[in-house]
């Protein structure tokens, strides 16, 4: 690693990038004199409002958890075992054997700083050392950056996290460059300080290098204001479209953004939740499951790499979040970035929320020393087998309840096929050539199924007079029959300025969350979803 | 109450305060969703990103904790009591009757809903409803706002809750109202946005309504920009100059408010922290601890109110914070305020950190569950008593080694004497005419004594070539003789636009922060407070 290291650059100075509000964040100068006197002997110090430890009303905290292997690490030996089905839906008791581990009020040798003294007490917005350090080790291995003097800094989430970087960086009506579809709360996010959202063609691997190449080159910035210098993305289970990006796009794209001087947001929750290629139902039962045998290691090294794995300028901002793989409710995840960038975003948690909460810090901690690192990767092995499972049979139930053809769009797909779905023919045929309900790319990685309805000119006549699109009255036709998605056009910035609205009238899309369904009320959703087709589509 | 809450009017409207950035954040369109549907039965819910439950890794969490009376409610029975004072310096071993409640994976009834399968899960910006709804009754209780419909709403911490403010009120380039001295780190808050801040005289009581007229009525926006329309104060034991304001003060300073429309902004965290009037040892020893028979309810009804309880308008955004008397680790506070500012408040949070930690959430739920209410008001009180107790033997300390003489300066001072020391007459007899060394008043609240130093005209002479100004130098001869306080220009606005920046070359003030220092600490802080005082000053 540091024969590597010394062979890699820092990162180049990005600092124009900042915002007038990036640029203005101050110190503390409290904060910096804690620092200059914090660690002198025999020091009196009173120039802290911190309130006694003693004082703090919680004594201990005892912590019970599942074992880092407490779930298969693979989707096959998971779904061949009638015990585990069982336990996976509750059918029988779960039998963890968990461990337990306390974080005391007072600290003591061997603690890692994971006591309450220290953790209940105000904190610098690095969060505890221990959690930190063992956050900062995890990234290096896990993502490998391109340069060397990369840094890691704590934040409260991703949205926090998006929150953050929209401060330092993006100026009030700047425009954001997103893909097709983007998260619904990455452009509420937005809002605020009036940003404007452009969308860049993905297909089935995710956003389209030439296709970005192209928008930033045509720029005309004397229509259309300053070019765009931010770029948003979610590479790994794209929220919502599903799409996976690996290495090579990632360095046809980062090469775009190094010409065009762009800085990248890589909000990526679902990066260990890559689940593969989907094979179904019978191709399963007949195939071996790859990776059955990869270690740990060769498990994470065959993932689809970060931004970071090829940015050798530092011009890429990753946030990582603890929410899906861990628990959301911690309110817990990173940065990794440029030394100048997490530096800033530091200042920014400075007069936010400060550290992120001690007691959740600390028991993640407690969790990471029990499991240790490399438990903590077989721990993510675990729950990416668990919604590998989930995605499977999901995607199974669309299968069981449609006719699905599956084409192959072109050598490059690499399996990610489109998948056309046919209303079964089951008696109620329809008059004239067969007409396809939906199409979808059974997803590689996350928790959502992307679904486009494409609706036929017949039924935009019959509505032309509704003041809701079809993609919404389809919507509605679905919850009213029993199912909610979140509909696509909260995906698309529609606001002040907006270039790139779809014609939700011609096409539907459909964003499905498989993280919470069980398989019968997977059947229940295709069934509907059928019902609810033949019903909307009934000429 | 609600026979009271008939004749309270609701808030008045105040939305023409909001900045443009307080106007534009949005709803997220996924969370109005959710809010829609989620409590359809039958419904099959797709529509959440939510990782499922199961494979949260923490499985239960058994919190132990203090009892609600652990300490004495009284400082009289704190010092009056040898077993006690060798327990609070821990000479004696601790003897608590730990609580102990759990905080278990799955749902039950009579949980409260705090549980982790809750509480580790994404949650609304308002956090587990269990919190939420006990802070709310808390807050009606202990500050009785004056009008009908305020709201609570958690945050993060105080930090957080004036950025906040700063984000949906604050134009860039804003003038803030602040008080002579202002909180650094809230100075620090309104870097990002390039906002000035004005400083207005105090007497011992706090900010002096009839400057802060004076200063409003003369604001000349042709020369000036915008009158300012935000004020920032921290009311009771004011950090940094310990000072706290009565009702009838606050009447007056609001009703300035109300005449030139300004919102004020109360940062309260010492609010339970009011130790009453400093007495002199001996006078201690004579006399009775007032308040020693009060009731809880009592001694609640006895504090310096809150701004909230003369706030006829909704024009008061109060942040409170768990810190000082829970612990600052736990990062949660909560505002009060109008359905207004409450609202667009939640906006913010929905777009940064979101709801507060869950289990930090869980852990004060089943803490203020396992005390109640009435228990939480005793705990608060035994903290108050704590650092009354800390209060009152640094200031005893300061008694100890200088000739400490109080002038009374008029009758409304009610006891809040300024105390001018003198170098003690111990053969060292300083030439000439007996020279004030400093002044303080001794604080009724909070954690801080707020020292000031008069540098005499040769001493400015003397250092007149040093880049640093005499308020620093001495500040430095201190922390190389062994103490460090907060030095006074942390609290003073000195940015662009300053128009109230203190000479310290003719005045040093000192924020001395008495929250851990130990009696021994604090007669060796008197100690080289003194013979620093007397180097730096030798002729």
């Amino acid at each position: 690693m540091s024969s590597e290291k010394m062979h890699k650059q820092d990162a180049i100075d990005l600092s124009h990038h900042l915002s007038v509000r990036g640029r203005s964040y101050e110190r503390s100068p409290l904060k910096a004199l804690i620092a200059r006197y914090d660690d002198r002997p025999g020091l009196i110090k009173l120039f802290s409002g911190a309130p006694h430890e003693d004082y703090f009303p919680i004594t201990s905290v005892d912590v019970h958890a599942l074992p880092y292997d407490n779930f298969s690490a693979t989707p096959a030996s998971l779904s061949n075992s009638v015990s585990w089905f069982k336990r996976f839906f509750g059918l029988a008791p779960a039998q963890p054997k968990p461990i337990t581990f306390t974080i005391n009020h007072d600290p003591a040798p061997g603690d890692n700083g994971l006591n309450l003294t220290k953790a209940l007490q105000y904190n610098p917005v690095r969060g505890l050392d221990y959690v930190a350090a063992t956050i900062n080790d995890f990234a290096a291995r896990a993502f490998q950056p391109a340069y060397a003097d990369f840094k890691t800094l704590l934040h409260t989430g991703n949205t926090d996290g998006w929150s953050r970087v929209l401060q330092i960086l993006a100026e009030p009506g700047d425009t954001i460059i997103g893909e097709e579809w983007i998260y619904a709360s990455a452009l509420t996010a937005g809002a605020p300080a009036n940003l404007k959202f452009i969308s860049i063609e993905m297909d089935d691997e995710g956003l389209l290098p030439e296709k970005l190449r192209e928008r930033l080159a045509g720029w005309d910035e004397s229509v259309k204001g300053k070019r765009p210098h931010l770029m948003y993305t979610v590479p790994v289970g794209q929220n919502p479209s599903g799409r996976t990006m690996g290495l090579k796009r990632k360095q046809e794209v980062y090469d775009v953004c190094a010409e065009f001087d762009i800085i990248i947001l890589e909000d990526d929750p679902y990066y260990f939740l890559q689940a593969g290629l989907y094979k179904p139902k019978d191709v399963r039962a007949r195939t071996a499951t790859s990776g059955a045998n990869q270690t740990d290691e060769e498990w994470l090294a065959s993932l689809a790499p970060s931004f970071l794995r090829v940015d050798t300028q530092g011009r890429v901002i990753r946030i990582d979040t603890v929410s899906k793989f861990l628990a959301p409710g911690l309110r817990l995840g990173w940065f990794t970035t440029s030394p100048l960038f997490a530096e800033r975003l530091e200042r920014v948690g400075e007069v936010a929320t400060q550290a992120p909460n001690g007691l959740g810090t600390a028991v993640v901690g407690g969790l990471l020393r029990e499991w240790t690192q490399d438990g903590f990767i077989r721990w993510l092995r675990g729950v990416r087998a668990l919604y590998t499972v989930r995605r499977d049979y999901f995607v199974d139930a669309l299968y069981d309840t449609f006719d699905v053809e599956r084409s192959v769009v072109t050598e490059k797909t690499d399996g990610r096929d489109v998948c056309v779905a046919y209303a079964k023919q089951n008696g109620m045929r329809e008059k004239g050539v067969r007409r396809p309900l939906f199409e979808f790319i059974p997803p590689t990685s996350g928790l959502f199924i992307w679904l486009k309805v494409a609706f036929p000119p017949y039924l935009r006549h019959r509505y032309h007079n509704s003041k809701e699109s079809l993609e919404m009255l389809f919507w509605t036709s679905l919850a009213d029959n029993g199912v909610v998605f979140s509909p696509g056009n909260f995906f698309s910035y529609v606001g002040k300025g907006a270039e790139d609205v779809p014609d939700f009238n011609a096409e539907g899309h459909y964003r499905i969350s498989f993280s919470h369904v069980s398989p019968a009320d997977a059947r229940k959703t295709a069934q509907i979803l059928d019902a609810t087709l033949r019903e909307f589509f009934a000429a």
